[in-house]
């Protein structure tokens, strides 16, 4: 039996990368001719990494990388100008419209019924909540919990604090490096939604023996099928 | 009888204001004398409250109105070397040594035999998080929780989940706002110990009648013993 069904957020249940993919673009633009755009883009992603420690996920954090990037790539000539643009790009971030996904609003409705679910999603609490509330699914989920890390360690606490078996927990969504390898390793279930875009920090390489040990669906629509097949009696993750 | 008592962190466990009030006077200082410390003070003070709804309390948002100030005051002239200068100072609150104030550890320790204590605070979740680890007072509680508003129906929410009867609850802290005035409206206890400095976002006007309804003291040293006199029965909150 499953006794909780946890869902990632960002670009499981709503589009999250390609925003964050359109305000890069508008960056790289920004400081075109002067920086190659690949020259900026991997300027600023070494730029995240390095700030990952001190700023944690999310948009506010991401702007900052922008503008330290601009600083350094044109030794600090960066425009007042070209500064208030990068502030604009974040705070479109900030506000960006939440449309749930194909089947994610009807497949919730279906599973809200049989189970408890929960929205488990890392990044920035503020922003996070903003977009749970523009999303207007937030009634669907028991339980919402905002994470600043989805490591073995996150997952290991929740289900303990929850009192949950790990066999009786059920992980979807999009990154096989927050929401499948560190639940499996758990022993709990999990399916894997593949988007069609993975930020570079969550891409992982996985073996053909690790991928038998998760579920793989092209979308939500076949998920309440398969969690009634989890939670037949005797099934093992 | 208490059955849960709940501790805010900034200014109440550890320093926090006068962190940023530094930050604020380096920054005055940065772009004096073109623009009069009063003024920038004014003016970050109004941009931090604008940008409240989107960036939620915490160092980031706080990096980002400053920034957004500065290009303000100068009409857009703010040098790199500035803004650079402004990340400096945001990097900075983000690594802000964490000592406890005098009689919290000796406190928590007593208090934590006899109690479940929680840490709730309010603010950036990663930021947050840092700051209690590096504190090394996490282990004196039982529960931990970050939230983005200190406000009535937040301690509400709480309160339910835990199953906690607000008359069971005694919440300490130094912001009458957001530590004090909800969780006594809600008929719980609280325990106010002001700080030297507050923000002025903090800051409320408290009426003679309304100072009956919780407690106070200078620091923490006498709370044990109030402690035991709320948990005596037939006591009222």
């Amino acid at each position: 039996m499953l006794n909780l069904i946890a869902f990632d957020a960002d670009d499981t249940l709503w589009d999250n990368e390609i925003h964050f993919e359109r305000a890069k673009d508008r960056f790289k633009d920004l400081l075109s001719p002067g920086c190659a755009p690949e020259w900026t883009e991997r300027e600023l992603y070494e730029t995240e990494m390095r700030n990952l420690a001190h700023f944690g996920y999310g948009s506010k954090g991401f702007t900052l990388s922008m503008i330290e990037t601009a600083l350094d790539l044109t030794q600090g000539a960066v425009t007042g100008q070209q500064i208030r643009q990068i502030l604009e790009y974040g705070k479109e971030l900030l506000q960006i419209p939440i449309e749930p996904l194909s089947h994610v609003e009807s497949v919730l409705a279906r599973l809200a019924q049989s189970h408890p679910l929960m929205l488990l999603t890392k990044g920035d609490l503020f922003d996070q909540e903003a977009k749970i509330a523009r999303s207007g699914l937030a009634d669907y989920f028991t339980h919402i919990e905002i994470v600043s890390e989805k490591d073995q360690q996150t997952y290991a606490n929740l289900l303990q604090r929850y009192s949950i078996h790990p066999g009786a927990f059920c992980m979807v969504g999009n990154s096989l490096k927050s929401d499948i390898m560190p639940v499996v390793a758990l022993g709990g279930h999990a399916v894997h939604i593949p988007y069609h875009t993975t930020w570079a920090h969550e891409k992982v390489d996985i073996g053909e023996s690790q991928r038998r040990l998760y579920h793989q669906l092209d979308d939500l629509a076949p998920l309440p099928n398969l969690i009634e097949t989890l939670s037949a009696p005797g099934v093992q993750g």
